[in-house]
């Protein structure tokens, strides 16, 4: 099996991006991804587009085929490769995977979404179908939903405060201040959405006790990384990310069909698969990249990663030890807290975010001597996750 | 590079399927598939899903989520691989890639379109975004458009007549009543649709040249195949089909942007990919099976992949070469014309109909003694073509 490399990126700044089609943003971050490399005439063997529902958002299917046109990668294969929210961590995994088949040398990857073609209401309904047809999506329950009931739950098991999910707001847009890609570049704070008199206008409830600024806004975005092998990766001669872990899991459609609704049962065990496959743990991670759509997320997947014991991911968040300069950053980017979450864009974004924390290229949000990252991006509700191990090799 | 085999298939009767929903036709050919493999207790690793519109059609996303969830089979990985009418053969690639690298054993691959929830003009509407959208889905262009003047350019360039193309469509019919899972179970003659005075009324004009017999319809569909090693197949005991081969190869995304438009580039590398790959030629094929969503369609495809020189595939058609019994049968299955075209259950159930064939188990349409079978999956108007050989082992 052939080990893999990142060895190109590209991303643009999120957002509301209405001088872009869809096609336009996957282009240009392709682009930059193949520029990055620097593999000069080598051929892009394959081309993966993360994305959810182009047809829904924005009128059109087959994108892949799209970007190869764009891009005249001819005769390229293509393929959209579809997980929902963790479409961008899948279409990684499968360029890893024609990689390590030997079947193809140099995989473009990119992430798109275009969700502000379409208004805000009819965004969510979008994104709701990918809940449970029959027991979720047929009774009205839209993700904020789902968010909420599963908030509430956790929150109560592991005595958790509305105050620790704002931290995680306040650490998030923090970040997003550093990312000039962030779509939210605003600070807040404990005041201003929780303890000032109006803070119920500022940040009114979406589906309690999750408020406006506990969820991700909607975004249009895309990301791209460029893979190859790790020979090819090395005769570049520079310094690069390689792949040293990929996992993925599934767990139950409708969330109350598990055991304990509290459990992300497929989070815990596509991160074992990636730390079991890269030969590393938890404690060896310099930089995470979490998949906060909701506040709540961050903390659960925190500890369902193994960075914190159940329960202590919230008092960690509240003690500054995952903001950077902490002892485990997290979401350095800004998450798709404040990053944005154009659905299918984020898990490559995450990426992204990663190989410059790696490379030592992340500016002001530099995490010193990150050698390890770690990514987690989260589908359905937690029904199909794909969690990503990166290391810098020099 | 790990060796890949069919072990297991299943598939269902096509046409209007009222009575389930898209994920349950998944489940039902997931189970024949894994049933007929007999793999007994080992896991099924990855899910790949085909298709290409289930969020416009169904009001769903993440349908592989789903799939694993009707079907208990967490923690398998699971992804819907997208690319238009090609989905599934290009999640049959994914499979391949998934076991070639060594990182699964066992590939449930599924391809399902359930497109009659929706009216046929707006089930042609949805296919149609495929189309280029600055250039042919904004000026209200159709797939049967598209086909209509690419028919009128080819049958011009290589003098091909209506009857040719009625003779494509009388051959599928036959041998769709030979398939019990066909959606059209009607035998036509060159009569009743093209010579007696009704005809124009049994057989109205769609996007002229092409006329009502010489399109697919609107079908509901799924079909799946089982895949694994050839260690793994061979330890089974019986004989199986391998993957001989898999090509795939894009073009120019607007038709009209390809320097001959009658020139299918794409099918032709794609094909060859395949042939390379397997090491045999278009002459050592003795059943295949081509993309007929149009009659033109079959006859141009035919050409391309190598069968028959150009502008002798008409005459091949009318000289009864294609039939069954004949020199070489094309879509003894019935095609997409008569077997139906669920969008993403087509190129899966293209791969069905050859394990059927190479097992020796297609009962009345039945090639005697295929052991090399050819599959053509083609992707928007033939911007992504995926080509498959599948052999016999004993």
């Amino acid at each position: 099996m052939k080990a893999v490399a990142i060895v190109g990126i590209g991303i643009i700044p999120f957002g509301r991006r209405d001088e872009d089609s869809l096609v336009d943003m996957m282009a240009t971050t392709g682009l930059m991804a193949m520029d990055d490399a620097g593999l000069g005439d080598r051929p892009v063997d394959e081309v993966y587009v993360g994305n959810m529902a182009s047809g829904m958002f924005n009128h059109q299917v087959s994108v892949a085929s799209a970007l190869v046109d764009k891009l005249a990668l001819f005769p390229a294969g293509a393929e959209r490769i579809e997980n929902g929210p963790a479409s961008g961590g899948s279409a990684i995994k499968h360029g890893y995977q024609a990689i390590a088949s030997g079947l193809a040398e140099v995989v473009l990857v990119v992430g798109a979404e275009k969700m502000r073609d379409v208004a805000g209401p009819r965004a969510t309904e979008i994104v709701s179908c990918m809940a449970q047809p029959e027991a979720e999506y047929i009774y009205g329950v839209t993700l904020p939903g789902l968010a909420g009931m599963f908030a509430r739950l956790y929150m109560a098991q592991y005595g958790i405060t509305r105050q620790h999910l704002a931290q995680v707001a306040i650490k998030n847009h923090d970040n997003g201040l550093l990312n000039p890609n962030a779509h939210i570049q605003m600070k807040i704070t404990l005041e201003g959405i929780l303890t000032h008199p109006d803070a119920t206008v500022n940040n009114p409830v979406v589906a309690d006790p999750l408020h406006l600024y506990d969820c991700c806004p909607v975004s249009d975005g895309a990301a791209a990384v460029l893979l190859t092998t790790t020979e090819i990766a090395q005769s570049l001669g520079r310094p690069f990310v390689t792949v040293a872990g990929v996992g993925q899991a599934t767990d139950t459609h409708a969330l109350h069909e598990r055991q304990d609704p509290t459990d992300l049962k497929a989070v815990t065990i596509a991160a074992q698969k990636a730390f079991a496959m890269a030969g590393c743990t938890p404690a060896d991670v310099n930089v995470a990249e979490l998949h906060d759509a909701f506040t709540i997320l961050e903390i659960a997947e925190s500890e369902h990663v193994g960075f914190f014991e159940k329960g202590a991911g919230a008092r960690a968040v509240a003690a500054g030890e995952t903001r950077i300069g902490g002892s485990l950053p997290i979401n350095p980017s800004g998450g798709l807290k404040a990053r944005g979450h154009p659905v299918g864009a984020t898990g490559v974004a995450q990426a992204v975010e990663l190989v410059m924390q790696l490379r030592g290229q992340a500016d002001e949000r530099q995490v010193k001597g990150a050698q390890t990252g770690f990514a987690l991006n989260f589908g359905g509700f937690g029904n199909n996750v794909v969690a990503l191990v990166l290391r810098r090799e020099s």
